[in-house]
């Protein structure tokens, strides 16, 4: 049995990871801590949970990295950057950070975030968590960067493509999530009555802090500086990521050439499904569940690619991709614990 | 492992099943049926299955009786009660109907459901398929009638108290489903632009089905007849069933003394949670799960108790329930593969 | 012209009568007060408007009544009731107030609201302000208490039954309401991930502020006490109510003579529609206008009757009543700037 | 007072025609026909119409023309144009079509729309009905070319920059659509449960045909061809557009110089709105109305400009846009009777 400590458990993501570990064979959640609700039981706030434990919010403490096997940190960007050195140095825990804090160099991190980095030292330790792409690494790191929700989608949309060098940049990306994205915390950007019947997109202008993220993600798979323009919008829906992607074919190909690139590329990997051709992926098929649909149509008469891909922001996006780093970690099968189909209707 | 087959896998009932029987561990699905899309793959039509399973529809045959242990039947209503015959004729399959042709008395489905009944001499040998009632009838039986949407909810919410004859009817019960419990076809009043920030009242003034199915059961409790008042409503959502009942109490009681009462009545029931006082229930918070919440309030100026409950109408009320009954028949936990909790958010 | 002042015109209904009163071709708006953004156009608070009005908010000032013809109060319940006395004295502005303070006597207003009336001297001078019910008194009015959104769904569904004598209590209403019933301000009850796809009772058990004010209203129809069950529900969408009111009948009557009933009482009055046999009320039939539905069914089993009224809120039930009062105060047509239909699809 | 018939009135757009001339105060309409539903009163299909016409569908006849000033063709694209030739023949209405069949050169039209056009004779005698940029034309105009909804929301975004050469193509536009403008017909996409809490892509990789249309507007404008690759998504909302658009800036400017050339090109055009910087168009500030709402930021690490767009799809999409041609035409303020507010919230 796998212990597990979740550290900022009262957000979305947190309570996400929890949720889920609740139906894995292999773990045993021993603590959940907040800062703001201790000794309050999570059913109370998530009353999806109601009867199914009885686990309170406890204090942080940098002691969890002795009595656990892992520690998922799944805080506010800026605070995990400063726990993370306690907690390697307090006991033996593999540590999964939710947050932005590890994925970026410390000079993109803080040009990004606004912010000093308080533990640059431990950068390069870290393993960029996105599964598909870092098996190898992510089952022998001790600290695991796990990835942000819309580089996830634009990534795995975009990878077999900028690998094989038959698409380039410059990367227009247009990308939906849910209002889940934005927070527990009730604002007036994701009030009912504001996002209902509503698109609104924010941080428009290469302002957005996953930018740096698809661009080194990117870059380093096509061996070649790629550039990226994206565009996030909130919709009126909880859960999941479209991501709506454009960019040019270098070559003439026909479509089922692509999606024999496509197919080899995530050959093995059980949480991507390439569509057929005419299929495009629906976030409301991944709501719920740890898949990755990906779908692309060629515009012959410009010989660009869409590339569509819908996941779910919480859990590939976040909770279900630190499961499945988690499960890569300790060398069990990756999908344990994440077979959960998304829900329809 | 427990072979079963889903006749009438196509629509939402059926697929249900079939999806929640994925992630069961001791049953395989060997075949779903579907009248008219035999040959096409179930994951074009289910995408959240996509590449989930290679099953394509089949067409019905009286002799899946006999290659499976238990058979669903996921029909429109009036379909079943041809085919429970032969199927039990034909092997030895126990079956598990969802339909509403074997839960009433033949005189009643006659008059509610306006058509002759195709099997009469069947209806007594059908256990009524409510779980948390019907526990060891079920666990005999070999035909099961699983119970209706609005019934599950609206009994599941009143049993205690009626059994307690701490409360007597009329019974004022004013439910609102998801659109999902319209079914699968796309119609006029289940199209987004209609029923989207919009509520809508059908089968008013005492004409709707589960009437005489509510009454029934509520009387068996009471032991003494139990009128209902029934209005549904459909509501912009896509699962669940919000049930908000009021009737009149007998003698004055403190709340927790009616707790108490509920809690009794459904201890070691996993799937029913009665919530602490103050504390309501909400469609989201099962949506997608098994689950059942329970909650109430006294009006002390009438001594009037409002009864709240919510379910998932495609789980608790229906596909969950036919495999929590199918784990009693079999005489496995009747939790087994049914314990995923609500998606919130 | 009428010269208007609208105070508190930055929550939904003030800035709904701002919205109407743009297209009112008798009112001019002077100004728009409000106690947290001064110095705010208000069309970057409610961008619908914007460059449709270049108006600020402005401070409150008692001389706003020396100034304009009619005050707006669409204040949160328990401040209007200290502002009506320096309005009235500062000058000859007729009032208006949206909010509960004057619709109660003191002693009930105090059970209710939980606070001493400041005014009570002023309670007996404020007029009901149900148009449809009180058309010449409010002709006649200086201070008008505007209804509750709740009472005018509900009243305006029973008036004909309980004036007509042909039902009695006790009423049982279960009433749905859109999310802009609970204020602009973001709350964990309203945010998105929580609302949608969910249904939430709340201030249920006889606790409802609206309760005296309907039962009163109810009363005075019936000239015998009446009692209401009240059952509130917050719904995932926007705007509206719908009102659904079981009640027994005193008398067999068929369906068409209770029907010329309500079609009498409400003869002449532009705003109510009395729908045919077999059409129920929905909410997005009104959405955006002062329209109220009403249709019935009766249970013949039980010879109960079941109301269904729809309303949207902030228009009927708020902004669009209280224009319609204003309009009968100053003996224009009470239609005039009020007859845009619904917004459907 | 202008005469007016609607020629399929039973679809949104014809019904939104109706419902806004309902409070025009220049026009009548004397007939509304239906294939499909004659004899049927339109407020049966339209509930939020119930009580406020007695008109019926009729049947159509060339001899509208004759007895009305203008006619509104509101059909299925392919019909309009059979129907042109013989109403310019029976009378001298003059004739606004909200289908795409006059809006392109005759090879394009039958490449993209896949059918032989009917009319060709016609084609050059229509005028392109996009009010903003033709109204001159528009103004001397017997036929009037109603624009697309998506050109709209495209052309009015991207107009002030191509005319000044300071953008170029190739255009990127990733455009959201509320499911109404999937029309009224009740499908499997635009299904309740289908499409709430997801979005769909549709007709991907330069097949949607108003890819010719908006490449001709833009054309002209820039006077060089410009190339768009166009993603149209449908999203969990009934009406607006949100159009996402990225493409390249020629030269370096400032936010508020590129804002003036917006401001200049649009002064006097009183539906549309320029907003503020940092501030962006939502889909729901417009529903309902006649606006359209234009914002930009420029990514500076690129130079390319994102622009966005918000238009209710029915109106200034559809039918509020044909009736500001309809008033553009008879010489009356372009706004009359188009001046509701977005409905918000």
């Amino acid at each position: 049995m796998i212990n597990a400590a979740i550290i900022g458990a009262s957000g979305y993501s947190g309570a996400e990871v929890f949720k889920i570990l609740l139906n894995h064979p292999e773990v045993r959640v021993t603590a959940i801590t907040s800062t703001t609700l201790q000794g309050q039981p999570i059913d109370e706030l998530y009353h999806n949970l109601d009867g199914l434990t009885d686990m309170v919010f406890t204090a942080y403490s940098p002691s969890l990295s002795a009595s656990n096997d892992v520690i998922f940190l799944a805080l506010p960007h800026g605070q995990a950057m400063s726990l993370v050195p306690e907690l390697m140095a307090a006991g033996q825990a593999k540590i999964i950070d939710l947050s932005g804090d590890f994925r970026l160099e410390q000079q993109e991190y803080e040009d990004w975030y606004n912010q000093a980095h308080a533990s640059p030292e431990l950068i390069n330790t870290a393993v960029y968590g996105l599964s598909e792409l870092n098996e190898n690494a992510i089952a022998d790191a001790r600290l695991v960067a796990n990835p942000g929700c819309f580089p996830t989608g634009i990534v795995l949309g975009l990878a077999p493509l900028l690998a094989a060098k038959i698409a380039v940049g410059p990367v227009i990306a247009t990308c939906l999530s849910g209002t889940s994205g934005a927070g527990r915390a009730p604002s007036a950007l994701t009030n009912f009555c504001r996002i209902e019947n509503n698109v609104i997109a924010y941080k428009v202008g290469g302002v957005h802090q996953h930018i740096p993220e698809i661009e080194m993600t990117l870059t380093k798979l096509a061996q070649d500086p790629v550039n990226v323009i994206f565009t996030p919008l909130l919709g009126p829906f909880a859960r999941g990521i479209s991501s709506n992607i454009t960019l040019p074919l270098t070559q003439d190909l026909d479509d089922e050439k692509i999606r024999d690139i496509y197919r080899n590329f995530f050959a093995n990997k059980p949480f991507i499904k390439i569509l057929d051709s005419g299929v495009v992926p629906e976030v409301k098929s991944v709501s719920g569940s740890n898949y990755c649909h990906v779908g692309f149509e060629v515009d012959k008469r410009t010989n660009q690619i869409i590339v569509m891909s819908a996941i779910d922001n919480l859990v590939k996006g976040a909770a279900g991709q630190a499961i499945q780093n988690m499960n890569l970690m300790f060398k069990i099968d990756e999908a344990t614990g994440l077979t959960q189909a998304g829900l329809y209707p």
